[in-house]
């Protein structure tokens, strides 16, 4: 698997490009276009919020249909959220746009979009810079559809890895944007994530290794506990690498899914580091717990806790904020039993304080905390950031 | 009903001290004694987190036996909480070493406790302290007792109040610290809260007033979405003032109740006036919903809405924030027939963004946020500020 922004070579038969249509303010790369010259089987996960965007509409209607996907074209500067029936209409304008432009039927395309809620999409704008997004199209250009969906991300978010599935070579690309509104509690997605495969794989196989991967990667994360209207991740794969169709059992499959896991967790860990005024990444595991989904939502509790969070930005271990965090969940948490280390470093053990000098050991930049409960067998692992000035100031003055 | 800090006169036959114990860093008050002369019916709420500090477990023990009460004493700069059997040893010691003093039994006097967690309480210094905050004592000293329960709060908080029950005069007086750690989601209190009345009422009454009074006003207030270890409204009635005993129902009891609840919620707004770091005042107000518990989970989610907070700490309209925070709730909400206004400024209005000239009008101190699901008839209202600079730099630094 690989992080860097040089190898950024899609999977076979994958093409993208990026734009600046204008849509933000400053002029920066703002839509981006994933292509294949194949049809695609397609799984998606979407933000369960009650509330959700127009193109996230639009997508989850395309994905019931079960039918090949040939592109996504994605947006940043504007969610279409809370736009009624204009914004669905300017997200069918859109993928009409790319579909005359490529030749493709409208329900074979895409449409995402992140950014300001509430604002009708400037769609001439869109529609006059779609004939560029096409024609910059290549097999290079992934790093400027990466740009093109950030928002306040610093750095564009690219994951690769290739297996050998029967012999074959097995490609996948992936990108994602973060940085804010961003957490958990969603039974689907949480940001905007794309992983490109050239894997033959069966929808009902892509589902459940989508559902896999995304539950142990972007809904393991956590910025700010606040769930967005516009969370996708979209996975497409197009047979191209030419390896036997993979089914739902067998070790073809699980080596699939591993592989597209870490992909997913890559690209989750890197929107935690580049988190809005993150200045720590810390990963939070809570273990010796009765079963998964109470040890995640342990985890998440303190992973989301204010003060928890601005402790870690004055690297004060002030842990008491820990247990206040575990003992707000409805548990079978027993405080007494209970033993907590930061850093490696235990600081309740025993069901008593450990006295222990603060010399500084959580300076750093990686905080790792570790809870066990001594009771039971399950163990989750969630990732957030710390809570600084910098996420105050980034939130009060975005627009 | 008053809230000025010169009408501190206690309700007849209570007194109160607040002296410096030296549990603090600095030299300020921090250990608080509230008395009656007489033995007093007393009802309380305290947190519902799994992890409760050893004096609030020593406090719902005394009420659960439903014997009369005398005293409470409390300390700030520590909430000896996470401390094991010392822990509860020093709590018990504590109530003790004021009963002594007093000449009364150690299960007459509640103890409570607020500050960090994980710290064994400086005990010696406490029972040094007991004879000076007994000598203290005092009609006029209730300030002394608001202040010394103050931990990052900025102002004491003290209300008082008087009404007429079948011709008697019978009065209120309470205090409460609050700034940090203060969240909803508690099925009883949020913070520390004591209010002191003369009146004659019944065990089984005063309980039913206590819990409705909190309801409505300190469950109704969130800071940062904190569940606090410590949480503890405890309400003591005198009988002093000589009116008929009010039972659980009739007119006594309404008069009674409708009080007592304005005293918790002065109280309950001044703790978000002077929340850590708060900017803002900010009352949401969701209605045309369901059913009360689907209005007030909504209104929190906004209350406790990150992103939501640091927008209002700049003055920035932006609603579609609210729109996510109230479609995070799994609710009945359809966002195409909500309504949300800013400060009686429309911003959504039948499935559209109303488009609208910012010309600063969230620039004042109050914040109203008005959301209309026109689903129901349901209607509630919660309270909390803006997110801060000022709550980071607090809360990196607090020890």
């Amino acid at each position: 698997m690989n992080s860097q922004l040089r190898h950024t070579v899609l999977p076979s038969g994958f093409k993208a490009s990026g734009v600046c249509a204008h849509i933000k303010k400053s002029a920066k790369l703002d839509l981006a276009l994933l292509y294949s010259e194949r049809p695609c089987v397609a799984a998606g996960m979407f933000t369960t919020n009650m509330v959700k965007a127009a193109p996230v509409e639009a997508c989850i209607k395309i994905l019931k249909g079960n039918k090949p996907v040939r592109a996504i074209v994605a947006n940043s500067g504007n969610a279409n959220c809370m736009t009624g029936a204009r914004g669905s209409k300017d997200a069918l304008t859109t993928a009409q746009a790319v579909a005359s432009e490529l030749a493709l039927e409208p329900y074979e395309v895409l449409v995402s979009s992140t950014g300001i809620i509430g604002k009708f999409l400037p769609m001439e704008k869109i529609v006059a810079a779609v004939p560029h997004l096409v024609s910059s199209l290549s097999q290079e250009k992934l790093k400027s559809a990466a740009e093109a969906i950030m928002t306040t991300d610093t750095f564009a978010k690219i994951v690769t890895n290739s297996i050998k599935i029967g012999g074959k070579k097995v490609s996948f690309a992936g990108i994602a944007k973060g940085a804010g509104m961003i957490a958990p509690n969603m039974k689907h997605a949480t940001m905007l994530a794309y992983v490109l495969t050239d894997a033959a794989i069966s929808k009902k196989a892509l589902d459940k290794a989508v559902e896999e991967g995304v539950t142990s990667s972007f809904n393991s994360i956590t910025i700010d506990g606040c769930m967005s209207t516009n969370d996708s991740a979209v996975v497409l794969a197009n047979a191209a690498a030419g390896n036997k169709l993979i089914s739902v059992a067998g070790r073809d499959y699980d080596v699939f899914a591993k592989a597209l896991k870490m992909v997913c967790l890559e690209l989750a860990k890197m929107i935690v580091r580049d988190a809005e005024g993150a200045t720590k990444f810390i990963e939070i595991t809570v273990r010796g717990v009765k079963n998964s989904h109470e040890a995640k939502r342990l985890a998440l509790s303190v992973a989301n806790s204010n003060l928890f969070k601005c402790a870690m930005f004055g690297s004060d271990p002030n842990w008491g904020r820990i247990a206040a965090a575990l003992g707000a969940v409805d548990s079978g948490l027993v405080w007494q039993k209970m033993d907590i280390a930061l850093n490696g470093q235990p600081v309740f053990r025993k069901g008593k304080p450990v006295i222990f000098k603060n010399d500084g050991f959580l300076k750093g930049h990686l905080i790792e905390v570790d809870v066990d409960l001594n009771n039971g067998k399950a163990c989750e692992r969630v990732y957030t950031c710390d809570l600084s000035y910098e996420y105050v100031r980034i939130n009060a003055e975005y627009n």
